[in-house]
């Protein structure tokens, strides 16, 4: 075939195998930064006529415009563009850029919730429509919720469900599109749903045969919606321009039709290096218009949007959608999975400026060249926009060198993996429960059951951690069902075909769930251990407030016990997630990652034993709590915040620990050269030490201080949150004194 | 409270519980007709102007209107009468007197082809919202259907599956709203819904939990729309006309939103004529109000109307909706449950007239009272129009004398029972492919697994018999499998929620299949062992006719052998159907059964080694085959073939056992009371034998020759089909030629 031309290997030529395809195919690089080509004049064109509309939609209040009766398919849209004649790659998720889509499918009063609360009037033919005939994911939930689900959910104790907002977090591996074109994908869907099953028709073989023609036709679609934008996309791609064309159509497709959570785009790196490789050996493309053409793709996933509620923007705040996409890592043969296009990819953050998406994610190693390592830190310094993961943990307990990253931390491998996204128990609220014998200290309601609860005036460690298990237990069992009852009903009202119809038809399926609050669970052991704590009870003897007096070990300070005491609480909560029945036989993992819903989660959260205050915001994912009161805070430096984090064990948390870390410049060194060396040397030791993930901004508390006090100068101010980037006038004002009130590191 | 002044019992008012209601207080009758009454005005003047309405439908070909652009939900419609003023009992499907609601629910492309076969434009937002956004019962079978499926399907080895319309056939208990106002029935499910599942939310669980959240809310629905009617139906009914007027808003939900195949109303006689009695007792009313309400009542059902595709009409003719209607019966006790109220019924067919619907069903035992034997066999001379169970044989096998029948003979326990309605697979058809290693005889595709064929000129039995057993194992399984791919989709796209609501949400299921042409493979079987069949082939050696060359015994003489292979046959392809997995683990029960689809099955099926000629109707239900070459047809007169037909184990056909039958009337006697005692007696003979069902035609193939050549001088006359009675004038040219073919019993 001609499109193949010059590549090599087989086994992908004799069925859907793109990462051997890549193996047999791509060139490693282990030079530095100094080929990269600047900004083209289309993509200064394009760029700046998208600032206009980005100034236009942050004045809107992140609403450029937005469709009230168009329900979004992958074909309901005429093509739209930016500039038409400046797009080498074209594709956008409506007919005008940046236009939210109507998205009800998730839910009708969600999609008008989020028309009305922007000043656009719900239109009622829809209500009707998805209403009385198509019923909603929403509803469908709602309608199975049993009481105790309700409450667990009002009062908190498991927050942020995706019951209100699509689950995202799948990853089409949009690669298949441009090696193999659309007509072979919708063979081998054919041939898929012809042995699936063999004569008996149980509801899972009925369900999987149905969703596979759901698989097959939206292929279909994509390849009208290509055609609408003068694209046969039948066939394989034949050159550079053609695979991130082919490619993107596919992503497109997701992002047309589906609102999820995380839209992330996978891991293309290496795969469409391959392509551009080949043509810059032919001599038919030079390395700027290879860099026009990245730059061009990342542009169009800064470009996504879409209709969100105000619930929604409290808990993931700053519209972040994770396009996120991965790029470096290590192969399993021994050798880098660095090309060029990795250098490209972090290149667009210079050539366009910092931006939160795409969730750019550096797949990292201490092992991959050090020429690219140390772009990699530079970007990160310069930017405060990028991400890194373990690559090393990722290989071991992925058993693929070809995972890529959904939404901040997730791993799935491409193609082959698709997760169930759970969001997050609180239990730093749990250890509350656990002493108030399941009543919510917020809310006074009885949410758990009515264990004995504990009295008097300070606290018994070990009959504290027999409560604690008992409520562990009972929140394990509610928390897995509730989300049980969430899959089955997004499968049923919002399957994602477009998505899975890139992906195996004989899917793994991880089941995540997520912890939010383990700093403040771990510091308030250690306090109750340790630390004499004195309870404070009101009138109904409910403990109401904590002072500890005596100094206890906390997490993030590199002291073994407190670090053991965190790893003991993820292992025993892990356990029992384990031990439940999960929708679709999937395997149960669980992270360390609230993303931005700490706010939202520390809000409900009544003060703890450690001595934090009711409602501050618990610390994100896996960091350490913030100063609060004598005992709390990073107070050791850097290294041993990262020598804390790296201590827990990613075996027991394989959907994601995330971390969270701000540096002072200062901090890393005098000139940036230093601090480029020092970044990477920082990022080398943790990430051997088995750190599992780092967000990485550098830059000093004065300067947050000043962008919340002058917005205006700081247009494109980007930082790391939990789990992606976001400019910081976006963020609501308590999202912004949350990231200020963080430890920014001064010294290591 | 008020509503149920002078009732007796208490069981019933602690649950729901209407047979115990129906224990406690209901009145048997035991006298004769004489205390009937005559039609009232305004019986008259709405029967008059309804009939105008039917002459009108007739020469539209059976649509008088039909929806195009709404889809009907319990509330789509605003309230509609025939003439207000004079109607005791409201509410109609739609608006207007027999318009056809627009349901696409099942599949948009049906509910299209029956608009345009009728001649109205199919809408076209109508299309474009059930195609792409609300999937239809329809699309969802033929996603999960396999090729063999499909193939099965097109050969018609099995058919008439109800993948392409309603499965019908769920009974809800109507009572229920009358007995107890619709507020405690939702108060019920609320409860429910709170003790569906313990924690663990299986598939099961989930779907169950759904499920009864949308029955509550159909529930809420139907007050709605009776108050529409100026209704409150909060409360339970106060007397007779407000029990009826309950329970049949209780039915119309049923029937506006779901087009069924067979929408039957259960077992209401007693159970109304308990109403009727406190009524008559107090003086409220006298006995000719009572009749004009039960008139009124029965005027409605016979107005249920549905828009039909070409298709449906030709398996089931006539437009048929089975609103079956049951009544009489014995009680567990000893007492019969035969009240005035089945006189009244049975009354309608004098007061307005035969008419197909309801499917009146009489309840037969020899030890009910001989007044309304008497009066049954009666009415059944007189109007050709109602069928007759064997009651002994339901209260035996169903552990309840509450049962009624759903569409023909397929009996449910009121409110406790729900059936997932299969169709019917062809035994005929099967011997075919036992012999010509699974091709089939009419297209020459191969449908069955390649097993042996037979070779050679004449049939070894013994080989012949193991053959026949691998068809009937692959044809059982496939078969059973199909309907789980139907029944999930079902479930899924068209939930008869309002249907469920008046059930148990802990819901005994049962799993129809049927058997078409048992006859045929009966008589095939004696023909093979014992009559020296010759076999001729095609050119490719296909057997394509057969020559039985001796007497054989068939079934329908009385003969043994035939009777018993017969009863083999079913025995051993009921076995097969109980080893598969059936959806939500339902119990598989069979039936003999073929409503009108013995003329599509027939024509479906080639020669066969009986002599029967290809393509010819096959005998309806468990008939007796028709005389066709000089070894076939009931020869031994009519007790003959009822001895025959009541060997049959109903055991092994707990979906009903259909026998239908034509009597000259010269054939009963000489004059009118002789042939009614006669037609009673034999009913008594027939249903102590262990016969399960009778279909009684009384007239002379004459008459219809001459309905056939003039029907405009017979526009009422209707007759007993498989299963249903039907206008003569209704049927289709084939349909009207094979009753005519079917033998009419001159002597006993």
């Amino acid at each position: 075939m001609e499109a193949w031309n010059g590549f090599k290997g087989k086994q992908w030529k004799n069925e859907v195998n793109v990462r051997d395809f890549i193996q047999a195919n791509y060139t490693e690089y282990t030079g530095d930064d100094s080929f990269l080509e600047p900004i083209a004049p289309s993509t200064d064109k394009l760029w700046t006529k998208l600032q206009v509309l980005f100034d236009e939609q942050h004045e809107k209040n992140g609403v450029y415009d937005m469709d009230t009766n168009v329900p979004a398919t992958i074909t309901s849209h005429e093509p739209g563009y930016l500039i038409k004649e400046e797009e080498k790659i074209v594709g956008l998720q409506t007919d005008v850029p940046l236009k939210q889509a109507f998205m009800p499918f998730g839910g009708i009063n969600m999609a008008n919730n989020a028309l009305s609360s922007n000043g656009y009037e719900p239109d009622a033919e829809m209500t009707h429509i998805f209403t009385d005939y198509r019923k909603t994911h929403n509803q469908g939930v709602f309608d199975a919720y049993t009481p105790e689900m309700r409450s667990a959910r009002k009062n908190k104790i498991i927050t942020g469900l995706p019951d209100a907002y699509g689950r995202g977090r799948i990853i089409g591996d949009y690669r298949r599109l441009a090696l193999y074109g659309i007509d072979y994908l919708m063979e081998q869907k054919a041939k898929d749903h012809a042995n699936t099953g063999n004569k008996v028709m149980t509801d899972d073989v009925v369900r999987l045969r149905e969703e596979i023609s759901e698989q097959y036709r939206s292929l279909g679609q994509i390849k009208e919606m290509a055609a609408g934008y003068g694209f046969d996309i039948s066939k394989p791609a034949t050159n550079a321009k053609e695979a991130i064309q082919w490619l993107y159509f596919g992503y497109l497709a997701a992002i047309k039709s589906q609102n999820g959570a995380a839209m992330s785009i996978g891991r293309i790196s290496a795969f469409l290096d391959i392509y551009i490789q080949r043509d810059l050996e032919n001599g038919v493309i030079t390395e700027f218009e290879a860099q026009e053409m990245i730059d061009h793709l990342i542009m169009k996933l800064r470009m996504v949007k879409f209709a969100r509620t105000p619930e929604y923007n409290q808990l993931f705040s700053g519209y972040p959608i994770w396009a996120t996409l991965s790029i470096a890592g290590m192969g399993l043969d021994g050798r880098s999975l660095v090309t060029k296009n990795d250098f490209r990819i972090l290149h667009t953050l210079t050539n366009m400026g910092p931006s939160p998406e795409p969730n750019l994610t550096v797949l990292y190693s201490s092992s991959e060249p050090e020429g690219f390592r140390t772009y990699a830190a530079k970007i990160a310094k310069e930017s405060s926009s990028i991400q890194f993961e373990n690559d090393d943990l990722l290989r071991a307990n992925w058993g693929s060198d070809d995972a890529a990253i959904a939404c901040c931390v997730s791993s799935t491998v491409m193609g082959k993996d698709m997760q169930f996204f759970g969001a997050r128990a609180n239990l730093a609220k749990a250890v509350l429960y656990a002493i108030n014998g399941g009543v919510d200290e917020m809310t006074k309601a009885q949410v758990a059951p009515k264990f004995r609860p504990m009295t008097g005036d300070t606290l018994d460690y070990d009959q504290f951690i027999e409560n604690y298990k008992d409520i562990m237990d009972w929140l394990a069992e509610l928390y897995v069902n509730t989300l049980n009852v969430i899959h089955f009903m997004h499968d049923k009202y919002a399957y994602e075909a477009p998505q899975l119809a890139f992906m195996d038809s004989d899917l793994k399926r991880t089941f995540a769930t997520g912890i939010a609050g383990i700093s403040h669970a771990a510091d308030s052991l250690m306090a109750i251990k340790h630390g004499n704590v004195e309870v404070i009870r009101d009138e109904n003897g409910l403990a109401v407030d904590y002072k500890p007096t005596t100094e206890f070990p906390t997490y993030g300070n590199d002291q073994e016990e407190a670090d053991a005491t965190a790893n003991w609480i993820l292992e025993y909560f892990m356990t029992q997630i384990k031990r439940q029945h999960t929708y679709r036989n999937s395997t149960p993992t669980t992270s360390l990652l609230t993303i931005t819903s700490n706010v939202v989660y520390g809000k409900a959260t009544g003060n703890t034993p450690d001595g934090r205050r009711a409602g501050k915001p618990l610390a994100p994912g896996a960091n350490p709590s913030y100063q609060d009161g004598k005992f709390l805070g990073e107070k050791n430096g850097l290294l041993a915040s990262l020598n804390s984090t790296a201590r827990l064990q990613y075996t027991n948390a394989l959907d994601g620990i995330s971390n969270t870390q701000t540096i002072n410049p200062n901090g890393l060194g005098k000139d940036d050269e230093t601090r480029i060396n020092n970044l990477r040397n920082v990022m080398d030791g943790y990430f051997d030490k088995g750190g599992y993930h780092l967000n990485v901004n550098v830059f000093t508390n004065e300067l947050l201080l000043d962008a919340q006090a002058h917005p205006e100068k700081y247009p494109n101010l980007t930082i790391r949150v939990s789990g992606y980037a976001v400019k910081f006038r976006d963020l609501t004002p308590e999202q912004q004194a949350d990231v200020i009130s963080r430890t920014s590191h001064d010294h290591m």
